[in-house]
């Protein structure tokens, strides 16, 4: 009964934070929404990036019509360009998104095989048989929007990630308006951003940021370093105007910062007064009253511009005592440690840092929508099908349980990567999985795919390193030709113990028939796991253990 | 000059969270405050615990007169076994304290060689020329003491780890007279917790978190499950006291937690109705919503009985849909990705889970002083000099920030882990430094002491695995007897490039003179080196590259 069906098939984003990516399916033809990557968790030794795995679209490659970006944030854009190689369809996405998604498709050297095609708010377009409308929503980042999609069962609507700022500092109203006007028509299914389902009440506009910040640079005597995330136009909007008006010319540091403020101002998101901008050389020309830098580095990147000038080792940005160093931004889990590393190094230099610690004034505000925005879309649209998304299984869950509770929605229903759920217009049911998961990166030259073993490997590698007895034998006489090698490393082992352990390969041999040793595959598991139980008696470590024959 | 000054010197705990240790010297006499450990950063792999280097006591031995414990916390205690293997001297802690340590020693079997000495609040004993007075602060544990110590420069106190709880469930109050009576007296100086200066106001007291737990065991239908740190000891009081006023059955589970409510009770912190205990065997012969069981595990620790329960791996631990699971502590900061991985299982079971969402009710309070409870103690005691302890470095500076703006002290200093300073009467000043650091333990059989090369070389196989080129040189010869031999993982190779790096290996070896090859240090730095360009050319990876020389 497919064939009546409306299938919509997470592949990446429910069921974790990151790498964004849900394909939307009828009949023959299929529509992608996102194609984000997701950092890796530091026990993925090694690993880069993580991308979905797009099997699913690889297997239907004749049958996808085209990926529709949300926003241009890494989590929604990041996995273009593994998923791109895979699968060279149109990506559709708003104007400063696609711009974005330019300078990531130049660095891969795949925007000129890359068809993109501009999208904007209100401006309905087709794709096989759905037609898409993009609607105006606000978040963090700038140029953002939902979409409404009419398929032959009825309209479902994604929210991609929103808040609802209704003062949003570049007047680009969330627009209520359309929203209202779909629920008044109809929904059959609304997929929504459940990353705030934690919190009640409301996220507070980008605004309110302002009135601390314009606290701190009326107290600020010295030079003012101001970092957020360098896609945060807003809060770089806000910087700029705060440095114009209290008479600091504004030098821009660190690559990221650098481009996206670029792009915004090409984009006419950034209006700066002549003379505003200075070049980095020129910090020193004028008075520390007097200058704003605006830095990246927020999360304590090892070699982002904020940790190099944290240790006075970048070339242009000296902080100096006195100085004020804000971070507007959030830490982000997992970043702790380097970031308040940096904060530590700033507070010796003697540096006023002004950072997010949960208990003075506002600096920074969340892009996403709190309970009370997510019951506001909810009761807005009205939709019979009610399907979380972007989060862990608990955000899913909890978000489900909001919706069902207003009474508004029919179901609620949790689905997670590679679910198939099948919709017509009475009923919304799970069928079925299709393969989904993560494919983790090496970005060296070329995309590597890390296995899933390597990853192991490295793991057991990096707690107790590795022991390697090393075997030669005499490939005409099969003879074991002089006594066993030891080689270890990142292994700490008692003075004598590689003496005995030696012997204890040694004696492995010797208990050894010659069928055995003439078997490659059999003398090295029988030594492997002999070494290994002698190794963890007498240390209680588990290097890892990987005997080598050499025939000589 | 160094003979008529008091010396005071951290060892650790100043510009770190955790291995607290402090020594207070005056000529040929030191008294130490602490033995704590640290728990080591993800980056120290393969690490277990990590101490204070105490190479400063260990060349003053002779004049060490003793430890003394404020209270029973790891990273107040946990550092003895490894401190009193190098240094048996006598260690006085509270009766609660001595039972934790007892423990400790035990599992290290050093109990029946330490002189373990009891001290009470109010009962002053002597230590050389020093006299101390324990006194009674409260915290998350029991049982926990300030210390104030007559010198003959003077008193100094030291206030352990403290917050001013008005209410502690176990009645015996935070003893406010003494302080004040110390104050009328006059401190040289104070020593005081920097752990919660970045929050403003009072730390809430334990009690305050019994209304959303009450709330929780009134609406809970099936079973309960209570998880706290295991040496919450008022925590698990009142966890046992609604637990009986809401007519459930206690079960114990989990080591830690076990070990620890049997010495409260033994020691009198719990007060237990007769029956209100039973065995976790007999939890399916009481109806779900008469039983309780409090389970160890709030930290996500993969082998804790909440763990295993969560993924229904618990012999008597069954988590089924319906049942409530509360997480009574703090996401200490690192431990976020396991936390929640334990919450999303519990989801998937359709168990309610009650953990620290920040939004909900308080169900966990902080066991530290906030701003007001720090300047309260400052203004109690109006010391001459202020020394922050307990915190990064950017907490010290702002504790010192803190204590100088309240205009009662002379001067706040800011010290570090190893600085030495001198106070008189009169003045107090940073006089160079003595040997400390961080010493990182893998704790197998023995205590292995890692060295930083061994984790240096970790990380390196962590990151990109190993290559080993192994090579087989005649001894009688000198000439090389095969082909090179590549023996590699955690290293993502593409297809052909270890054929390729066999070439580059064999290249080197054909480009190197027969002097070269005799020197094996300069032929296997050779190889290395070329070894290394190739790959790191053809993959921007940078794999642990180690020649192996076998003579045969």
């Amino acid at each position: 009964m497919a064939d009546t069906k409306l299938q919509i098939i997470p592949l990446g984003g429910l069921g974790e934070f990151g790498m964004n990516c849900l394909a939307v399916r009828w009949q023959n033809d299929i529509l992608v929404i996102d194609a984000g990557l997701m950092f890796p968790e530091s026990e993925l030794l090694g690993v880069d990036i993580v991308v979905p795995d797009i099997t699913y679209l690889v297997e239907n490659k004749e049958h996808v019509r085209g990926i529709i970006l949300t926003h241009g944030h890494e989590d929604h854009i990041g996995g273009l360009p593994w998923i791109l190689s895979e699968l060279n369809v149109p990506v559709y996405g708003t104007e400063f998104t696609l711009a974005y998604v330019e300078g990531k498709l130049d660095e891969h050297k795949m925007l000129d095989d890359t068809e993109l095609i501009e999208i904007a708010p209100g401006a309905k377009f087709s794709l096989g048989p759905f037609t898409v409308e993009p609607i105006r929503v606000t978040h963090s980042l700038v140029d953002c929007v939902a979409l409404a999609i009419e398929t032959p069962v009825g309209v479902i609507v994604h929210t991609g990630d929103f808040k609802i700022d209704l003062s949003p500092p570049d007047g680009k109203a969330f627009d209520l308006h359309k929203f209202a006007e779909y629920g008044k028509r109809g929904v059959l299914a609304l997929l929504q951003d459940s990353t705030n389902v934690d919190r009640p009440g409301y996220t507070p506009s980008e605004w309110s940021v302002k009135p601390r910040l314009d606290e701190v640079f009326s107290r600020t005597k010295k030079k003012l370093f101001f970092s957020c995330f360098s896609s945060s136009i807003y809060r770089i909007r806000i910087a700029l105007d705060l440095a114009h008006f209290h008479g600091r010319k504004v030098a821009v540091v660190g690559r990221s910062m650098v481009e996206s403020s670029e792009i915004a101002q090409d984009l006419g998101y950034l209006d700066l007064p002549p003379g505003l901008l200075i070049h980095p050389g020129q910090i020193n020309d004028f008075a520390p009253e007097n200058m704003m830098i605006l830095i990246s580095g927020t999360q304590g990147e090892p070699m982002s511009a904020l940790s190099r000038a944290a240790v006075d080792n970048h070339k242009h940005a000296h902080i100096l005592p006195g100085d004020t160093v804000v971070l507007s931004s959030r830490v982000i889990p997992g970043n702790e440690k380097s970031i308040y590393r940096v904060i530590d190094h700033l507070y010796r230099r003697d540096a006023h840092v002004i950072y997010d610690d949960g208990a003075s004034g506002l600096i920074h505000v969340s892009g996403h929508a709190s309970q009370e925005e997510q019951r506001l879309m909810i009761n807005l649209l009205k939709p019979k099908f009610f399907i979380p998304v972007h989060g862990d299984y608990r955000h899913l869950k909890k978000h489900a349980e909001l919706a069902q509770s207003i009474g508004v929605v029919d179901q609620a229903l949790v689905i997670e990567d590679g679910d198939v759920l099948e919709l017509d217009r009475e009923s919304a049911q799970k069928k079925g999985k299709v393969t989904a998961g993560r494919i983790c990166i090496d970005s060296g030259s070329t995309a590597d795919v890390v296995e899933d073993i390597v990853i192991r490997d490295r793991r057991h590698l990096s707690e107790d390193g590795f022991v390697l007895p090393i075997l030669t034998i005499n490939k005409l006489s099969g003879k074991v030709e002089r006594q066993p090698e030891l080689v270890t490393r990142g292994f700490v082992a008692e003075s004598g113990l590689l003496e005995s352990a030696r012997q204890v390969v040694a004696s492995t041999l010797e208990n050894s028939s010659a069928e055995e040793k003439a078997d490659y595959g059999v003398i090295k598991e029988k030594i492997r796991v002999d070494l290994k139980r002698y190794i963890q008696k007498n240390t209680s470590r588990r290097p890892l253990i990987m005997p080598v024959i050499l025939e000589i």
